[in-house]
């Protein structure tokens, strides 16, 4: 009797143990399929692999909304996104902090470079050493660097035009308040001259200063541009500092609403400007494309996934777009609500 | 005796059954856990997802590398690529098959337009209805696309006439093989004169001709060229099948080895003739990336993966790069191989 007891006990718990192994078994390759036949979980990271993004003069707003795209792509994939850069605007500091990143191997970087000869070395070093370096903002363009993501910035002068052209009823006097001999300002300040050229032929470009990317200089010279031009109905300022500098001296002009500034840049100061009225519109930069784009790029190139060919890198095949547009956007007072927001950073 | 062994059978199979439970049980969990925590769900398409590549002249090589692209990214996304086309170049015809598609409510389009002013209308009614269209390789500016993914075609002029000059290390005269007022092709040409002019000073481009994307037109262009100008050391063709005309020319001419060919494209006949070594080099366009960041930014507009700020629709935030230039790579007999494969589609 107790031996038929255990002798059935047996049977039961052998036939359990052969169901649960089953299942456990069944589970396990449910497991496996998923990983081999679902794509996605390629796109799955290590809460250890560490990407960093390097800039200059690390303590302004600018950045911000590029590091938050940055910080969107890498939640997305699981993995870790780190802010750093040199504090002041200085070359051979940004080039200390840059070689102190790649002394860490990390997984990837985004670099922004304050002088595109100076940190050539230290980016074709991390990339000699296989950490991936893609550059945004400002590049690089004889460095080894996978991709740049960055403004057009000949386009953005070229949407500053067309949009302070209609404003003006395509005519008058326009200054113009720009960084004098850098690239990027070179670069708006012509799409804005020859868009005008070529769709506003009645505005006329009557003066052009240099600001230096300094709110007071900007407000000094642009006081003395409307006083040796006090036709002129519109002001495009390249850069951010500038067009607070414009709103100032139109302001102690008394010139409110008569001369308009279209300027750059999403900074608080700006925005505020613009809610008050006082700037028309400001040409806002891609920066959230910027960041969450290059992570893209740096996770998606770490994990095989873009592969046009076997070995590409034998065959000397970028398997990236070399360039991006990141693209720009017109702030007004209807939009201008969105824009604080596209720079916080949670 | 029989009893003891079945009662520790019993134990034994109790505790195994335990184990296996156990096993089962954490299988399950971190099967669940996988996908709760995972941001990669997210990644995941629907099976059913349907997306279109839609492309005039259907019947080319050159598209085949394109949708390679898509549908490697399709993959791993888990969703639907589908090619389709007008089999001629005839604008209508492609405007035609473009409703059709639109008609079908798919999640979203890839388009390359035969003509930029003729696709505008059908691009803006899909982007009304709720279809993300995006532009790859010919673009329809003035439409309402999210992105155009295609070639830098100046840059790509530029790349070839920094080859063509280090072959014929900076002197001698040179012609071009073009398709005269299409724009793509006048970019080509215009990168290629002015890298030229200011890197090789020593090099003169003494005829331009016409070929009109035809092989026998080019040769019997080039052929002429070359009889009136016989001092001519390298052509560049814009065009693929102005390559292999210029090959015929060349090999008719008995000045293989004597005329260098700088081509265009990777299309299976200019391939084999670099292989033969009659072609010196050709310029790959960037087509895997075009398909494959297109359906990649499609997918990730439709699951809203890119959001730069809530409600980006209603500010008029485009969340896409604008802009992206696909790259290009100089093919020659080093590297022809690895093109054999960029083209072939399992």
């Amino acid at each position: 009797m107790r031996e038929n007891i255990y002798k059935y006990l047996s049977i039961v718990l052998a036939v359990a143990l052969i169901i649960s192994l089953a299942y456990a078994f069944a589970s396990n390759s449910k497991d496996v399929a998923q990983v081999s036949s679902g794509g996605d979980s390629k796109l799955k990271g290590n809460p250890n692999e560490e990407y960093y993004m390097v800039t200059f003069v690390s303590g302004i707003e600018y950045w911000k909304g590029c590091f938050k795209g940055m910080k969107a792509a890498a939640d997305l994939y699981g993995v870790k996104a780190i802010y750093t850069g040199a504090p002041q605007f200085d070359v051979n500091q940004q080039v200390t902090v840059l070689r102190q990143v790649i002394a860490k191997k990390p997984a990837g970087i985004l670099v922004t470079c304050a002088n595109p000869d100076a940190l050539k070395a230290p980016i074709d070093e991390a990339i000699e050493k296989g950490i991936p370096v893609i550059t945004f903002d400002a590049d690089s363009p004889n460095s080894s660097r996978y991709s740049v993501l960055s403004t057009g910035n000949y386009n953005a002068g070229a949407m500053a035009a067309r949009y302070l052209g209609k404003l003006l009823g395509g005519e008058g006097e326009v200054g113009i308040s720009t960084v004098t001999a850098q690239l990027n300002h070179e670069q708006r300040k012509q799409g804005f001259i020859e868009t005008l050229n070529a769709e506003f032929p009645g505005i006329k470009v009557v003066a052009i200063v240099n600001d230096e990317n300094d709110q007071t200089k900007a407000a000094r010279q642009i006081s003395a541009m409307l006083q040796a031009h006090p036709n002129i109905k519109g002001i495009f300022c390249t850069d951010a500092l500038g067009g607070v500098g414009a709103a100032t001296a139109i302001k102690e002009a008394n010139k409110v609403g008569k001369v308009k500034i279209v300027s750059f840049d999403t900074d608080k100061g700006t925005l505020d400007l613009i809610k008050e009225g006082i700037i028309d519109a400001s040409i806002a930069q891609g920066t959230w494309n910027m960041g969450f784009w290059g992570m893209t790029f740096l996770f998606y190139l770490n994990h095989g996934i873009v592969n046009p060919v076997d070995n590409w890198q034998k065959y000397g095949i970028n398997p990236l777009p070399p360039v991006v547009d990141t693209g720009t956007m017109v702030v007004t007072k209807e939009n201008v609500d969105a824009f604080y927001k596209v720079n916080e950073v949670e």
